[in-house]
């Protein structure tokens, strides 16, 4: 066989990359459909928790079917990283072709992981929000963030976003930012309560180091989408079976990882299968109905997993190679039948 | 923070690291003694299967205490490949930091992979065969293999030594290649039976699509050591009961993989953690006795672990560093608190 090469893609790289918000979401949504078809093997996520929950490693393997491709991420999950002046999440996503299994692209995908996250939660509320939503509610100023309240607003429009964070500083610089970017007011609140009372779409990305309710179920009113992504459940434990609709996005996932939001109910043996109306796949794929009524209040539980990762690095490697970015490094340069 | 780099290593920049086999078995024996010593964390390995047994990728994570060092290793195993011209297992290590879980290495681990393993073999030979092990035997003329003879030559200095594999082709060039190496001959044989017929050693390497047994309980002599670590059960069903010793490098990634050589007898509920003697580790840590009688047929199953992968990474790391190979990449040029 001939030199088996990979193209190395940085952060910057992938900043270089000319990738619009509807083509990541368009990719995101195609691996979505895919999961929902079946379309996909996705194994749960993998954990390496060198100490849970600030510093641990998330592993998301996949293969796509509407690409043909591999994919596994390797996230660094690290609290503390914001005194190293880094972001909490580093991650590198390795792309492998599945006729010999050998990697083709190896990525920074902090950025792709910011992206697909927001993505997933654009998507979602896509198929879950109510008709016309006005209010947005976003807690939690990191990465993901950025591209939560971009794309919904791409989408919707809104005549309200407020957002809030832990740190004073990052969610006054968030909210400037955004601000300017939207050419709107983003709001900047100090505190849960007041961000996402009676929001129509609540986005809760925070971070906490123990159960705390920034979002209790009070907080909802009818018709509204709440989309908890955090590793640390910041609702109340009530809210899976108040909901009227309680989706995911791979229940197999959830139930086998020991993290995250709703694990202390899945965990205890409280929250389980039966409580699930479905898979953000399966309302994509148009196998399982999605919002049905105006006040329907649902839950969109997505941990994240590896079908984004590698549909959104996939699209960024094809842009890169079209576009010249990257370095095209020797891999293997004399393989042979060993 | 300054700028991230992370040093790229292709197979060739491994194969120019000047490594010695000595140095490889002693980072093994470290890794394999902090893992009893439980100076490690380590997840079972994750699998993503394509086909199998014949398209799948092995998902390794971990953490050495030793070198303060996470790793993550990446495998294909495509039986298939070698019609591409490429071997079966291409596999690619990330080295990350513990104080951030940026990486800092990004290596071609495909001869890692079969250093490794030959050592892991070596260093389970040093402890568990009898005193003077005269006859070696290896099934499988793949590259851990190549590992296997060369490292426990050099512990042993064996009279008789005696390979064979599935393929006339590949196992006659095996042949040829070590006698040279070693300066002694290497008997190559047509079939399993001739091969490990009475041997002090046995090392089975081999690779099959379905059960078929290549080593029957009566080919172990009284003070044999076994080590079978292919993909599919190559051997009596009833081996891991009527030896005297039955150890494994890691029983709760053994238990749990569903894959590998034993693992038809751990799902059907056959073989369990009672029937266990120690894990490698424990052994070289002198927490359990290894050999304890020259009689003894002793089992080990090493199904290959992350330890192995992130000790002998990192002293590639090292030593490509200071020899100024491999290709230093910017991964993160301006990172910034997001």
């Amino acid at each position: 066989m001939a030199s088996i090469e990979v193209l190395f893609l940085s952060k910057e790289d992938v900043d270089r990359v000319d990738l619009g918000l509807q083509e990541v979401m368009d990719a995101v949504e195609v691996g979505l459909r895919a999961h929902g078809e079946k379309d996909v093997v996705m194994p749960p996520k993998a954990h390496l928790a060198l100490d849970y929950p600030e510093k641990i490693f998330n592993i998301l393997p996949g293969y796509a079917g509407p690409i043909d491709a591999c994919g596994v991420k390797v996230l660094g999950d690290f609290h503390g990283n914001y005194a190293h002046g880094v972001p909490s999440e580093i991650s590198t996503l390795i792309l492998m072709r599945t006729d010999t299994g050998a990697p083709y692209a190896i990525i920074n995908s902090t950025a792709i992981t910011w992206m697909r996250t927001g993505a997933v939660s654009a998507v979602g509320a896509k198929y879950l929000a109510c008709r016309r939503p006005r209010v947005l509610a976003n807690i939690g100023a990191r990465g993901s963030s950025w591209y939560n309240v971009a794309m919904l607003d791409a989408l919707f429009d809104f005549e309200e976003i407020r957002i809030t964070s832990r740190r004073a500083e990052s969610r006054r610089r968030f909210g400037e930012a955004m601000s300017e970017r939207l050419g709107k007011a983003v709001r900047v609140e100090d505190n849960a309560a007041d961000t996402v009372r009676d929001a129509d779409i609540i986005i809760d990305a925070s971070r906490l180091m123990e159960h705390e309710v920034l979002v209790p179920d009070a907080a909802l009113r009818p018709g509204a989408l709440l989309q908890p992504y955090g590793s640390v459940m910041s609702v109340d434990p009530t809210l899976p079976f108040r909901a009227d609709k309680f989706i995911v996005d791979d229940w197999n996932q959830c139930a086998k990882a020991g993290y995250g939001q709703f694990a202390p109910l899945i965990n205890a043996g409280e929250l389980r299968r039966e409580h699930l109306h479905a898979e953000i796949g399966e309302v994509v794929a148009g196998r399982k109905p999605g919002r049905e009524r105006e006040d329907e209040r649902i839950v969109f539980w997505h941990k994240g997993y590896a079908i984004s990762d590698i549909m959104v690095g996939h699209l960024v490697y094809e842009k890169a190679r079209a576009q010249g970015i990257g370095t095209l490094l020797p891999y293997y340069e004399e393989p042979r039948d060993e």
